[in-house]
């Protein structure tokens, strides 16, 4: 390209309106390419390089899938939207008033700005259990989650005092929640099927995993019948479901509950979730979980050019109910605010953000699974099977769907699952 | 299993003689492999709880291919051979004179000794070099390599000082033996293929690739005309060669060579190997890489009960020259003393160690190669699809090869590379 030409695009990109993302999750990822053909032109921030297919996450946190099954590349996936720029940095703060963010070394200037940041797990102020009982949101978070249970049974197995063996076969699962299911009922199976005939000196089969939930029952976003079928299943694995009984204290050794306790090596948190901290940067109420209060076309009452999409926007649907934090609902949100700002710019009217909800799936382990779809709901070996194939459509990208798919059947025919790597850095 | 037979199953099992292996590298399992049908019981001790593929590692490290595609886990492997049980655990300290070997809270007696640990990768009294400069041995080591070259080009991306932009683009790789040249082909390709459509404000195809050999030619272990032959095929690449200056620092911002300096950001180090600090306490004389001077036998002059496999055994063959630090090398030392302490239990005579030179392999870059097999020499597209098949070969694990055989696939027809993770927490 000669300097002419260059100098010309630059000029022409120059003259159109800045859209700024923050976060590429499934809000601020779909929000981008919804303005693909939009007179604008995007700056796509986030402080990791890829977008992770968070709904498998646990997957590779119970070594079944492995990273680059789930996460891709932001740049990668938008290498042809020629008008969208992605920049791996960490954002420091953003000042609505000047109309900029500030970065660790520059500053950026926005037209419009869409925040997409998401959510992080959260311990209801008991942050010094984080240490005992690590969250997943992260691929990090996985990669240590998935240390900790494989090292919890490799210690076992070097134990020679049959006491602190069974502590180390003792997993607790906390918060009954989609991603506290999934993750006690996988740990029941690695410990029923895969790892048994590997182990000499301890038995994998007498683990115990518990899975604890404070409410009156799992998957309470679920209709009550499928809670029960879910409990049903989890018991059917070899999951021991508590109900109705609070976590009072987490411990190096266990965890303490209302009414009973539980010694434990190694805990899991899904209970709790906090919105990204950035939202208390512009200005504008929050919710109890920290989430933004949008308009009703996502955008900041005081700052109409900024919008919130995804885990971070609280948002009331019209029978009065909040948005859930979903992908579903992220991506539909990314999508309305592309179409807001492309509203804005032809001067048509704003228009209310309407969440459809298509239903609700969650999987509990080897063919056991629920499914919600508001007039259908079933659960068990078909639930399971629509689970999988769902989200094998929305795993982003050929090559992801095609490996996923071949692991999945390889874990189904052998028991095994690949990703079952310990470092030999562990005690840093 | 009825107490009983616990108990006359551990009598049986405690009258075998013990054999204590350290390290599942190709030395360690190939001789856990070979004693499967030994009258002996088996303990292997590795710090991490995987064989690693070691030949394939810089495809880790250059995001080509997942950690899973070649590590699996040792207790998995040897899940059927039923006298053999797998510890992950850290060797503290060896005891030759009381037969011991001490862990962080136990201590494990044996009657035979296998000392398999290999060796890591060494800065000659420059210690200082590792932060500007890390190596490649385990897969930690790849993960922190993929992490710096990925963040590289993303820094070079937010930069608006084109003078500190190109730094970001240069890259320097110090050793001209298979591990470097692998590091720098695949990085010219990266630089060259996978990223430029991806970045908007710099040029992936501007970034510079330094080979630095301190010796006149790379690949030195090879016959001279396929030395030749590598660097045309390198610098064909893109790959910018120096042979014959030897680096005198690194420091955050480069290297510096007797003759020149070299501006970088990314820094590799890929030349010097040392033994496992493990040799050190078996009381033999050591050659000065840290290697263990072993018998013919591969046994320790004091201790015949010893013995030592691998990277850590210092051996010559018939011919003058010491055996190679290579996977083959290390199988035919862990079958070998297998074979003695069999002999042993049976009384028969010791015999030398007899290494067989099968030929020898190094790649490139895509279709780039150089295969040495005595009396045949050939390099180019052919050498590369020899090597690609010979690799696929030895790797361990079904599905490990069709993963791996599928994701080379992939990546010849994309130019895609599918692991390009960088995580959210760098700086720690």
């Amino acid at each position: 390209m000669s300097i002419r030409s260059i100098y010309t695009r630059q000029m022409k990109t120059d003259s159109l309106p800045h859209v700024l993302i923050l976060g590429g999750g499934f809000g601020g990822l779909w929000a981008t390419r919804a303005l693909a053909s939009a007179p604008v032109h995007i700056t796509l921030v986030d402080r990791t390089n890829h977008h992770l297919f968070q709904p498998l996450l646990y997957q590779v946190a119970t070594a079944g899938l492995s990273a680059p099954d789930i996460a891709a590349p932001l740049r990668h996936i938008l290498r042809k939207q020629k008008n969208a720029t992605v920049l791996l940095a960490e954002v420091i703060a953003i000042e609505p008033d000047t109309k900029k963010i500030r970065l660790e070394k520059n500053e950026i200037a926005y037209d419009y700005l869409i925040v997409a940041t998401g959510a992080s797990h959260a311990y209801f102020g008991h942050e010094e259990w984080e240490t005992h009982a690590p969250g997943l949101k992260t691929l990090e978070d996985a990669f240590a989650i998935r240390e900790r249970i494989l090292s919890a049974f490799e210690a076992a197995e070097r134990e020679d005092d049959p006491a602190l063996r069974a502590q180390w076969l003792n997993f607790v699962v906390v918060g009954g929640g989609p991603t506290g299911v999934e993750l006690a009922g996988t740990l029941a199976e690695i410990a029923r099927h895969t790892l048994p005939q590997e182990f000499r000196r301890c038995d994998p089969r007498n683990a115990q995993i518990h899975l604890l939930e404070a409410g009156p029952r799992v998957l309470a976003a679920m209709p009550e019948s499928l809670s029960l079928s879910a409990r049903k299943q989890l018991e059917r694995l070899g999951v021991i479901v508590h109900t109705g009984d609070a976590v009072t204290n987490i411990d190096a050794d266990g965890v303490t509950l209302a009414k009973t306790r539980i010694d434990s090596r190694t805990v899991l948190w899904a209970a709790g979730v906090a919105a990204s901290t950035l939202g208390q940067q512009l200005g504008e109420p929050l919710d109890r979980a920290g989430r933004v209060k949008v308009q009703a076309d996502l955008s900041l009452g005081n700052h109409p050019e900024i919008f919130v999409a995804g885990d971070l926007a609280s948002v009331m649907q019209t029978n009065g109910q909040p948005v859930p934090g979903t992908a579903p609902a992220a991506k539909q949100m990314g999508a309305h605010v592309a179409s807001m700002i492309r509203a804005r710019l032809s001067n048509k009217p704003a228009s209310a953000f309407n969440y459809r909800d298509y239903g609700n799936l969650a999987t509990i382990g080897r063919m056991a699974a629920v499914v919600d779809l508001g007039k259908l709901k079933f659960s068990g070996l078909f639930a399971w099977w629509f689970w999988l194939v769902a989200h094998l459509f929305f795993l982003i990208g050929f090559r992801n769907r095609l490996v996923v798919l071949m692991d999945w059947a390889w874990s189904y025919w052998t028991y095994q699952r690949n990703a079952r790597i310990i470092g030999s850095d562990r005690d840093k």
